[in-house]
C-alpha cells in the first residue's frame, strides 16, 4: 500500500514520541512491503507562534489531502493557563476536528495485566477492562451557538443534535459491537435533555438492523458511577460530544495504563491518531516521555487501513517490551528506565 | 425552637427510611427542647398515580409554608425504564427544585474508616477524604429552552447562566471554604463553553472579597479523573448543574460508604435534605434498606438550622451504631444484620 501520512508533532513532548511512531511505522512498512510519505505540518502552540494560529490553513491542506493524520499533542503553559485568552491551541483542535470531518472518537480502556497494580483501583475491579468509548465529536454544546446577551451578563451555550449526526456515530458504534462482544450502551441523559432523547429515540429505532447486538440505555450519571465500580461490566459505549470528553477521562484512570492508551478520530474520508496524554511540558526534551501510546496510535492507523496484521505486530511488540521491562521511568517501578529514544528503538527492532 | 418540616417520603424504600428519621429526630426535638410538626405529603410515583402528577401543587403548599423539607426517595419502575414518557418521577423532582427555589445542591463525600474496604479504590487513595461538592441546581441546561425543530429531526437543550446566579452560588462555596480549609476549586469547560467562561470570571472577580480562600480552576475532564486518582486532594468543589450531576455521582461511589452520604438543597428561604441513594424498588417493604444516609440528612438538617449540637448527637450516634456492627446487611459483611426498624430504633435510643 502506498500511504501518505500528514504528521502533526504539536507540543511539550509530542515531537518525541511522534518520533518513535514514525521509526515504528517505517519497520512496518519495511516488513510488510509498505511506502509511507511522511508530511510533516505545525499546529498547537507551535503554530501560533510561527504563523500565529493554531490550525493554519497550510496545515489543513496537507491534512485534508493525507490518507492519515498521526498526531502528538498540543498544549503550552503559556496558553493553558489562560481559557479567556483570544487564541488558545484548542481553538486548532476544535477546528481540525470539524474541518477534516472527524465525527467519532474512538477511546479504548484495556489493561495490562503487568500494570494492573498501577490502578487507583482494587485489581478486582479492574481485571479484564477492555472496553471502548465511541465518542460524537463534531457536534453537540462544542459547537452550538454561543456567546452573551443583557451586556455580558448572561452567557449561553447551545446544544444541538440532528437525527443524521447520530445515526451515522452510532452505526459505527453498531459495527464496532459486531466485532466485539454485541454489547451497547448508549448513554445520555433522556430524563432531563431533549437532544439526548433524540439520541435515544434513533439508536433504539437502530437496534432492528442489528438484532445480534444487546443495546442498553443509561444516564450518564449512572455511568460516571459503574465506570469506577465494574469498569469490566462495559463493552461498546456511545455518547455525545461533552458526555464523552468527562466520561472517556474518567475512564482513563481506571486501568493503570493510562500513559498507554491511544485513540482514534475517524471522518469518513480521513482518521487522526494520537495519544490521550497531553503535552506533558516539564518533560519536553528529556527523552523521558513514554512513547507506547503514540506507537499504539499508529497500530490503530494501520488496523484503520484494514491492515490488520501491521497492528498486531506492533502490539506484539509493545507487549514484548513491557514483558522485559523496556520501559520508560514513569514504569520503571525501581527498576531500569529507558529513555524514549530507546524504548522506540527497541521496539522499531523487534518489528 | 419550633419547626415546621414537610416530610415526603416519596417512592420504594423511601417511607422506611424516612421513618427512622422522622423517630431520630424527635429524639433530638425531646433531648434539645424543641418541638416538631411533621407535615406529610405525596411525591413521585405515589403522588402520580394519587392525583396525576409527580409535584401537585398541594404539595408545594405545604413544602413552601414549612422551615425544611426531608425527602425520601422517589423513582418506580413503572415509570423509569422510559424517559420518552409523558409524566415522569424526576419532572416532579426538577419543578420541586425550581419552584422552592433550590438553588445549590451540598454534596458531601467523606470516609468512614471502618468502610474503607468496601472502596472500589485502594485504600491508601481514599483514605482522609472529606469533599463537598455544591451543585447549581436551577439553572444550566436542566431548565434553558428546549425542543425539536426540522419536523423532529433536529433536537435542542440550551444552557443559560447569569451572573447572579454564578454569585449566589459561588458566595455559598467561598462561605463553605471559610470553615474548612480554604481550599476553593471551580470547575468548568472553560475552554470551550461562554457559560463556563462566565462561571470563571465571575468567581476570578470573588476571590478579592476572600483573601484567606485559595482558589483553582479545573477542567470538568480533568476533575472527572483527579477524583478517581486523588480524591482526597478536594476539599469543596463548586460546579454549574450538568457537570454537578455527573461529578457528584461518580464522587459517590469513592468512599465506599455512598450507603451512608446524605445531601442537602438550600434556597433563600428553605432546605430540602435527602439520602442521595435512590428508591430501591426491589427492598420495598423488607425491612432491610439502610436507614443511615437519611439520619444524616436529618443531621445536616439540624445544622442547617443553625442547632450544631443537635447534629453533633446524630453524627455520634450513627458513628456508634457502625463501630458497634448495629448495621443492615449492605454493611453486615457476614456479621449479623439488623432490620431497618432495629437501626433506626438503636440510633434513637442512643441519642
Ligand atoms: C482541549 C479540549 C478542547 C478537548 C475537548 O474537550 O474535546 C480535550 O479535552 C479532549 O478531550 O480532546
Ligand atoms: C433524576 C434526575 C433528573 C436528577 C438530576 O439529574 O438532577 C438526579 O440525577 C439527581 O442528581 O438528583
Amino acid at each position: 500500500m502506498k500511504l501518505k501520512i500528514a504528521v502533526l508533532a504539536g507540543d511539550g513532548i509530542g515531537p518525541e514520541v511522534i518520533d518513535q511512531a514514525v521509526k515504528v511505522s517505517d519497520a512496518i512498512a519495511k516488513k510488510f512491503n509498505h511506502e509511507i510519505t511522511w508530511r510533516p505540518a505545525l499546529t498547537g502552540a507551535a503554530a501560533i507562534d510561527a504563523v500565529g494560529e493554531p490550525y493554519p490553513d497550510e496545515t489543513h491542506e496537507i491534512c485534508a489531502t493525507s490518507d492519515a493524520v498521526l498526531f502528538g499533542a498540543i498544549g503550552h503553559p503559556r496558553y493553558d493557563n489562560d481559557p479567556l485568552a483570544k487564541v488558545r491551541p484548542e481553538q486548532g483542535l476544535l477546528k481540525m476536528r470539524k474541518k477534516l470531518g472527524l465525527f467519532a472518537n474512538v477511546r479504548p480502556t484495556f489493561t495490562f495485566p503487568s500494570l494492573l497494580d498501577k490502578s487507583p483501583l482494587k485489581r478486582e475491579r479492574i481485571e479484564g477492562t477492555d472496553l471502548v468509548f465511541l465518542r460524537e465529536l463534531t457536534g453537540g454544546i462544542y459547537f452550538g451557538e454561543k456567546g452573551r446577551r443583557d451586556g455580558g451578563e448572561t452567557a449561553f451555550d447551545n446544544c444541538v443534535y440532528t437525527r443524521a449526526e447520530v445515526i451515522r456515530l452510532a452505526k459505527k458504534g453498531f459495527e464496532l459491537a459486531m466485532t466485539r462482544s454485541k454489547k451497547l450502551c448508549c448513554v445520555d441523559k433522556a430524563n432531563v435533555l431533549e437532544t439526548s432523547r433524540l439520541w435515544r429515540e434513533t439508536v433504539q429505532a437502530m437496534e432492528k438492523d442489528y438484532p445480534e447486538v444487546t443495546v442498553s440505555y443509561e444516564f450518564v450519571d449512572a455511568v460516571a458511577m459503574r465506570l469506577v465500580q465494574w469498569p469490566n461490566s462495559y463493552d461498546v459505549l456511545i455518547t455525545e460530544n461533552l458526555f464523552g470528553d468527562i466520561l472517556t477521562d474518567e475512564a482513563s484512570v481506571i486501568s493503570g495504563s493510562m500513559g498507554l492508551m491511544p485513540s482514534a478520530s475517524l471522518g469518513s474520508n480521513i482518521g487522526l491518531f494520537e495519544p490521550i496524554h497531553g503535552s506533558y511540558p516539564q518533560a519536553t526534551g528529556l527523552n523521558i516521555a513514554n512513547p507506547m501510546a503514540t506507537i499504539l496510535s499508529a497500530a490503530m492507523m494501520f488496523e484503520n487501513f484494514g491492515l490488520l496484521e501491521e497492528g498486531k505486530a506492533i502490539r506484539e511488540a509493545v507487549n514484548n517490551a513491557l514483558n522485559k521491562g523496556i520501559v520508560t521511568e514513569d514504569l520503571a517501578d525501581g527498576g531500569k528506565a529507558y529513555g524514549t529514544k530507546e524504548v522506540g528503538a527497541w521496539i522499531t527492532e523487534n518489528i
